[in-house]
């Protein structure tokens, strides 16, 4: 393994999520103060404060485009940072990189006295002010699955191999992991039920998805090219996209998911960069014998040559009672996301296709990613057959969906020989009620 | 019929739209200048600046919250004021009223000269900020018509007379009426057709619809009870939901129309308030024999017993022929907004029952408004039964669908005996290519 950079941060060097490769961007403040939320990036078990950084005239040093992006970050959400673009990021990327480097740390102590915040001590925020998010259902696996408990006898619909399906989510009920989830009451009807009633769902649900923003936009009536669609893709973050699958069954036709899905979605607290995802980079899982070819629009032979994003996601569960008999949390799957069947860039092209306008932060999410093996897939609907093969928990509990008090978390990362290891650090939700 | 009040503006009295009595708030600013867009209210022939009279401090003498109220009218939206209120519009409304009806005009020179604005010389924008964008589908009729085109053996499914069905639309491609509407490409594919292509949407149409801002919003995981709901509705404005039904019919499975849609909706630039149509409440059409009552939460007897909004809704096209030949537009249908099976207030404590955040702003779209009569239709799907009746048009020309250079114009207005008649403008795109 060749050499690697090393953060004067010690607890970066060998850090499970946020080694000085990573340096994901978030929003934060000291807990328990009134401070304005800002942007600073995760580095071991901190943060640095990069306003912080900006008042200490650290950013001079490294020319005008980088102190212009560096006070962008001067701001409670990443929109402006994000309408700034990919070059922005990647150069102010570069000179957080230089700051924290042990090999040039001439700014260490200066930094650790006045911008470096442990995390253990900082409340975490939505990172970004999303105006539009956009759900989309990339997974084939879960599209198959999800399809043979709906329609039984016609579960792949016939566009799903030419069209990235998507529909709008909610964005005022984005909240930041951490986040109490409160279970959501409405009308579930069964098959053999004369008539819908109303209560809490009862079959609640969770999905592990991957979310990207969007950087910079579109105007109006203009597209996305297919080979630009990844330079307009700022940044990752993790994403759950909370169901309540008895209130999905009885609303969802003929125009979507509606109340059983806009309560809430979580999303992790640090948004990764393409540029710390770069060397992950996998041939994606070939297409099936017989599957159609993407339509122009959505071919880009140098993406797939490229690879799509490498990363193992994992959904963890723990119960109330576990939580009280100080047992952790257990693993109920782990996918990959180089099984979805549509990449981030085939999503965003065909979502502004028809001249649809993007604007910084948007979110587009991947759908729940599940892979071919039982435990890859990345929902209780599928995990548990909706509900007719419960989960086995370890202390003897069994789960067909989420209960009052569970605790659901997604975490995900990236490893390769010849790489230092990211993660997304974590994406969690406590049920309520 | 009882006397009248009238206003020193000569041109509101006997005006279709914008009496004294109607007053809808809108963002303007003078043409052709690069003044801040503000808040004002259409007058007749011209539109009250609001900011103007406040630095005139013409509210002084009606009290702090009329104050506090025209304060936030110095924004370039109206989500500021939005977010005071019922009590506040009310307030706002009763002092705009006073200083423009002629029986109190002690400041009528004053304002003439500092703060109306003729609307021929001025330009008009969005009114609202929109954070999230609902589209409902709450005409039995038309989702009956347009089931039985695309489900023919299950027009309308088992959950339509239970849960008012919505779903999320696209916020950022909402354009203010007069904007052009460039005709969206995307994926259609025939029964009959291999596979799909791509291409211009052949089948591109309107939807007349009324739209429903949030005034008051909610927070994440509480709810708006039905008889609460009519409270959190600030106004109410024209909606097109542009439709390109080649690329919808393709898509729309399973989770609803998405490119189809999210193109571009356009709005009307006026917002009416719950004010000026209370005049015009009347009995809502009756349910059929056989349909089931409500479920407790969307079931609000006093809302049945006051009557539901009582608009006349209309669609005007002229096509590039027209126009060359200074024919006028032409009338192609004639709805009411009684035909409309769920009210705004229950389609907000629905969308409200799970939870769900609904914040200052927010828009509520009804859905295509469509009767019992083929006369009442609001789109050209139905209108021409997906093209198979083609609209004969007065000048020879037939129509489809919509071609480019056509102009589709929708219109709403309120009358009846014993009060002022009021409008709501025009909502108004030309297609572009």
């Amino acid at each position: 393994m060749p050499s690697v950079r090393q953060s004067w941060v010690a607890s970066a060097n060998g850090h499970a999520d946020f080694p000085l490769q990573n340096l994901p961007f978030g929003v934060f403040r000291r807990a328990g103060t009134s401070e304005t939320p800002r942007v600073g990036v995760a580095i071991g078990d901190d943060i640095l404060d990069i306003p912080a950084c900006v008042a200490a005239e650290l950013f001079k040093a490294f020319g005008d485009d980088v102190q212009h992006a560096a006070r962008a970050c001067v701001s409670p959400s990443l929109n402006a940072l994000m309408g700034l673009g990919a070059a922005s990021r990647r150069a102010l990327r570069d000179a957080l990189t230089a700051l924290l480097a042990s090999d040039v740390d001439e700014n260490a102590r200066q930094i650790e006295q006045y911008a470096l915040v442990a995390q253990s001590s900082a409340e975490l925020f939505l990172p970004v002010e999303v105006g539009d998010y956009t759900d989309f259902y990339a997974s084939v696996h879960h599209a198959t699955n999800v399809g043979s408990m709906f329609r039984p006898d016609n579960p792949l619909l016939p566009n799903y191999k030419w069209v990235p399906i998507g529909y709008h989510g909610r964005a005022s009920s984005l909240v930041v992991s951490g986040t109490p989830i409160a279970r959501p009451s409405g009308q579930r009807k069964g098959p053999n039920d004369a008539e819908p009633t109303v209560g809490p769902s009862r079959l609640f649900d969770y999905e592990l998805e991957l979310g990207a923003f969007v950087g910079t936009g579109n105007a109006l009536g203009t597209t996305i090219g297919i080979a630009d669609a990844e330079s307009h893709l700022w940044g990752y973050c993790l994403l759950n996209d909370w169901s309540a699958r008895d209130l999905q069954a009885w609303e969802y036709q003929p125009l979507g998911p509606f109340l059983a899905k806009n309560f809430a979605s979580t999303i992790g607290a640090w948004v990764v960069t393409p540029e710390a995802l770069e060397p992950f980079r996998a041939p994606l899982a070939p297409r099936a014998e017989g599957d159609p070819a993407p339509l122009p629009y959505l071919t880009d032979e140098g993406d797939r040559a490229r690879g799509g994003l490498a990363l193992t996601v994992e959904a963890w569960l723990r119960t109330t009672r576990m939580r009280e008999a100080r047992e952790p949390a257990v693993r109920v799957s782990t996918g990959s996301s180089l099984d979805l069947y549509w990449s981030f860039a085939q999503m965003l092209a065909h979502h502004a296709s028809n001249g649809c306008n993007m604007r910084p932060g948007d979110l587009l999410g991947s759908g729940t990613i599940s892979g071919p093996e039982k435990g890859s897939r990345g929902c209780m609907l599928e995990l548990t057959w909706r509900g007719a093969e419960p989960l086995e928990l370890p202390n003897g509990e069994r789960r067909g969906f989420l209960e009052a008090g569970d605790e659901l978390t997604i975490t995900a990362f990236a490893e390769r020989d010849g790489a230092v290891r990211i993660g997304f650090g974590r994406c969690t939700g406590q049920v309520i009620g």
